[in-house]
């Protein structure tokens, strides 16, 4: 049995304050859960069901048993699915732009959804990481985690200022504006750093004088703009195949 | 100001059987609002801030002056923008294949933000119609409409029984697929329709004898699956540019 001091310290890492206080992370599902078990984050503690937990009686991490009614009042999804756990955040270490190999840099997404999404489209890609600008969501969001659906065990993610990072290198910067040479004319480039900007805003002016080879998705119909996930899927597709 | 009855008969348009049952849907914000107003949608109320009304007193639509306060009460958005539309759904005509263009077909998609995302990417590569089969997620789901971000409005869109459509037709079937040609190798088509799964299950197992062309983007990394509107942006992207 949960008791209510325990449902509330869980539902408080809804909110990012708590999370970046406690240093923890909330993530969900069967899946996504034994991943994260088999990964280098570290569990404090997982809630599951009955059946989830009789089947990984093995574990080392310290479960506690709810029924069904108990993990809908904890979990964050719709469809709870058996196992929650709560997980030590990693430390942010700032990445080195890598030679020879593509660089992600994401400046200011907003939408939780939007990020785990990338998450999984860098890992589909091969890409190995993702610098973020600090105004991009948290990547502890649940949301974030859920929606990259485990690839940011595989991802390296970190959160820098992106001005000096861009400042100070020489590899070349794709950048994907509304204007620029069709992604489908690019030459796959062996290494650089692909740039996607906010969704309303895109790249902040301050970086644009960084973008040496300004891409963009040509468009044929009528939409203004294409959502900020499906557009760095489609770069990715186009520079990394 | 709104009366306790109105602001329920608002939100009780959230819910799917009331939408059906009175033939109407909600779509918010200044820009998607404006943009149905010149469509061919039939607007019946508007409930919007002194702020938008006083710069759109032209309109025709019965219009509710409304606060922020009341705005916030009535609004499926996280950030109400000044507007809120109560509006006719349209019938949903069964569309036939089109020769000589790229028919876009999803089977059970569930996901709202999904279909909100993959309508905005059609609209984007120019396909003119959307082929829906009676299980994916309804198009007057708030969620969709606010994420088409108007594309609903340039894209035909239907909802049919797509055995029979797949099954009497010549027109190539290009279906998205874990195992098939690579979708950078496949030659532009002229015609065809191009065929989405549902986000965990894939196509259904009834449809696949009707796929001529199976097709994939091939992984590179270690994700198990592209998000469906990631997916549909590149295929998109690739067989339509």
């Amino acid at each position: 049995m949960l008791s209510k001091n325990e449902v509330k310290s869980i539902q408080s890492l809804c909110h990012k304050k708590q999370r970046q206080q406690e240093g923890l992370f909330i993530a969900e599902g069967v899946k996504l859960v034994e991943e994260i078990i088999q990964s280098d984050y570290r569990v404090k503690k997982i809630f599951a069901t009955d059946k989830w937990y009789s089947e990984n009686t093995e574990l080392n991490a310290i479960t506690t048993i709810v029924s069904e009614d108990e993990l809908v009042r904890i979990s964050n999804l719709q469809t709870p699915n058996q196992v929650l756990a709560i997980v030590h955040q990693s430390t942010n270490v700032e990445l080195p732009l890598l030679e020879n190999k593509l660089t992600l840099v994401l400046d200011g997404i907003q939408d939780p959804g939007n990020l785990g999404t990338i998450i999984r489209n860098a890992d589909w890609f091969g890409i190995s990481q993702i610098i973020c600008s600090h105004n991009t969501v948290e990547l502890y969001n649940p949301k974030v985690i859920q929606g990259t659906m485990g690839s940011f065990l595989r991802v390296k993610i970190s959160y820098v200022d992106i001005t000096p990072l861009l400042k100070n290198t020489n590899i070349p910067v794709y950048g994907a504006l509304l204007e620029g040479q069709s992604v489908y004319a690019v030459q796959k480039p062996k290494e650089g750093i692909i740039l996607i900007g906010n969704e309303g805003q895109g790249i902040n002016k301050e970086l644009l004088p960084f973008i040496t080879n300004p891409i963009t998705i040509p468009k044929i119909g009528g939409a203004e703009s294409l959502n900020a996930a499906v557009a760095t899927g489609i770069i990715l597709s186009h520079l990394c195949s």
